[in-house]
């Protein structure tokens, strides 16, 4: 046990997860230092029915569903049996390492949104996909631009990811080919996990955003950057990237990460009205990206343009409802400086400087064999820095056939 | 009753809905002539316990997750229980008028994905969006362009339309400004209802997309283009497209439609291998469209160049997966005249060209209190045709605030 505060898996941050448990059952369970907590068998033991309703489920949904007050309600609960000496015999019978417990993908994901709210990010992709065209579009300061990804190969982190197969054409190809995907390429994203239903036909402002946030988890949406650009003219990205996507196993509580609060970069030109608000905050969370046994990025989350407020007020203004379970994820996060960016496409600049890796080899894109973990940590009120649940996977063979 | 064939809803029909119960239920129901049988009652007296399991559900995707075998079965069931005299008391004890019964929407859709099969119609929005450009992107005639929309703004056929409100920035406004949608538009589609659990990383072929494919309904993707206008490039349509969709409450078998099975317009270039096979027939559909009293189009589905199964071979080769429930669309569906066109932002030619209603009125895009309702038929074995279920939507005003 480690009941104490500004360490990375102390009380201040209490992420929520789905494990196995033994009875071939799930349950909702946290973390704290290299422990697993039970939530649903602590809130038995403690009398607490409702909570032990709501975490005896083997997905976070029926939580969400219950709305902002419920989730801060429950976190009180927890910070308080959790340094309650009277209660720590019921905490250690719910405490199990982490190595022994088995944790599912904790959202049954309703609809997933993929933003593009790096300004750095756009800037590169803009300039190596479309050379002869401003880098940025003409609408990217004014909205941000998103597209609807698929939510049923959303994966929890650890799932092999098979390399995909699919059509590309290079721009001196006759026609295009089909084989599987050479410039396999990671996005290092922050998934944002959306609670509180609300109808067709009404909107979700800036300021009533918080109320619908229910927590953060890193997410990694893989890219076929040749099967994306050659497919992506005029609808959008699709099979360059619904093959998979990874999303870490924790997800931490937007209450963890108050002291994480943070100014947007200035916004200029001011975006419409709709898009202002106190809610529009950025969040100071910096990021890690390893490849194998090599750190290849540091991306630093909040030089991100767009805030998560005013990505979900954007996502609603025309009426489109959320679900308990929407997921809707920042893109790709780069910063400034080369080592910064939170995709191959970028650190490798499209194949023409290969990042180096400590084993000698370089990578211009994914090798089959390839292992990527994004981790990241963010400010604690006492000074310190709690981490983010990690989100791994490694690359596994195109299939025959 | 009316276990007859050849007509536009008899024996030879039987499409699938969910209806509500006295009981506070809800069950699968199919529709003979003017009335609508409950199946799970049926199934009941009928002593089927799988069936009346399995249709005393609140949508189709338990059904549907029984995959093909189980969708022959059900069907040779009904056939036989109504031509069969000596049960027609538990028909009749099973039916009611269809004006009595309230229709939800059908199925939870897992993904929704939206695709662009009609050459007319990307060749006409191609003219019109990017007149500078060639009207087709080099990649349309080797794969059926798609994209993710919102399954979770995917409505039942009868619920009204909000005028969505958003961004929109003409050529020459030298900033984008907010309101409601002034160029409302509808897209006359035929939406694919898929089952049988795939796993990540596998594909489903030309020829077993038949095993996969569970029925059909009409469908109106309605769309914001001046939103749409701002906001696609590059990633593609979003709020556009999200804030609603219309599904009809009936899904129509596939194994109604064997005899409106038709060639494909000629492909050339030749698609790549994993897009060909002998799964690959078109679908001989009539649709017509009305707009208020004014039929305004009737789009002929038999001359979308890709085929459902070209589009679900596509959707799966790079690995992802299908869940039951999965719904994909044909995109708009437009023939060669410009009266077979299922959009009126093709049939007005983007204004130029208002379309004149029997009321003496013209549109050029929808008005508040507009509806607009899409009817199809398909020809059966014995030369009659039969009915798809229509889908139907009136516009409302935006909301405030």
């Amino acid at each position: 046990m480690n009941a104490v505060a500004n360490e990375p898996w102390g009380i201040d941050n209490l992420p929520y997860g789905v494990a196995d448990t033994p009875d071939g059952g799930a349950q909702v369970v946290t973390r704290l230092g290299d422990d697993v907590i039970e939530l649903a068998t602590l809130a038995k033991s403690d009398n607490q029915r409702k909570w032990a309703r709501t975490f005896g489920q083997s997905s976070l949904n029926p939580f969400i569903a219950q709305g902002h007050s419920s989730w801060k309600a429950a976190r009180e609960w927890l910070h308080a049996i959790l340094q309650d000496d009277a209660r720590k015999d019921l905490v250690a019978a719910a405490t199990k390492p982490l190595g022994d417990v088995d944790l599912h993908l904790p959202v049954d994901i309703a609809d997933y949104v993929d933003f593009y709210a790096s300004e750095q990010h756009a800037t590169n992709v803009g300039s190596i996909f479309r050379p002869d065209s401003d880098a940025l579009t003409p609408n990217w300061k004014h909205l941000p631009i998103g597209y609807h990804g698929r939510s049923g190969t959303v994966v929890v982190s650890g799932t092999d990811i098979v390399r995909p197969v699919g059509q590309r054409k290079g721009k001196d190809d006759p026609a295009p080919v089909f084989g599987p995907c050479v410039r396999l390429d990671i996005e290092a994203e922050v998934g944002f996990v959306v609670g509180g239903e609300t109808e067709v036909g009404t909107r979700v402002s800036v300021d009533e955003a918080g109320e619908h946030l229910f927590g953060v988890a890193l997410f990694n949406d893989w890219s076929a950057r040749d099967i994306q650009a050659w497919e992506y003219v005029p609808l959008g990205p699709f099979l360059g990237k619904s093959f998979a996507s990874s999303l870490s196993p924790w997800i931490t509580p937007m209450a963890a990460l108050e002291a994480a609060k943070a100014a947007l970069p200035t916004q200029d030109p001011k975006p419409l009205d709709y898009l202002q608000g106190e809610g529009a905050f950025g969040l100071d969370l910096e990021l890690e990206v390893r490849l194998n046994d090599t750190v290849i990025s540091r991306p630093p989350y909040k030089e991100m343009y767009w805030s998560p407020a005013q990505m979900l007020a954007h996502l609603t203004v025309n009426g489109a409802s959320l679900r308990d379970g929407d997921l809707f994820a920042s893109g790709t996060v780069s910063g400034d400086s080369p080592d910064q960016c939170g995709s191959l496409l970028e650190l490798a600049w499209s194949g023409t400087r290969p990042v180096k890796l400590s084993d000698g080899t370089t990578r211009s894109f994914l090798q089959d064999g390839d292992t990527v973990t994004i981790t990241a940590t963010a400010p604690t009120a006492g000074g310190g820095r709690l981490a983010l649940g990690e989100v791994t996977g490694r690359v596994t063979p195109a299939r025959e056939g």
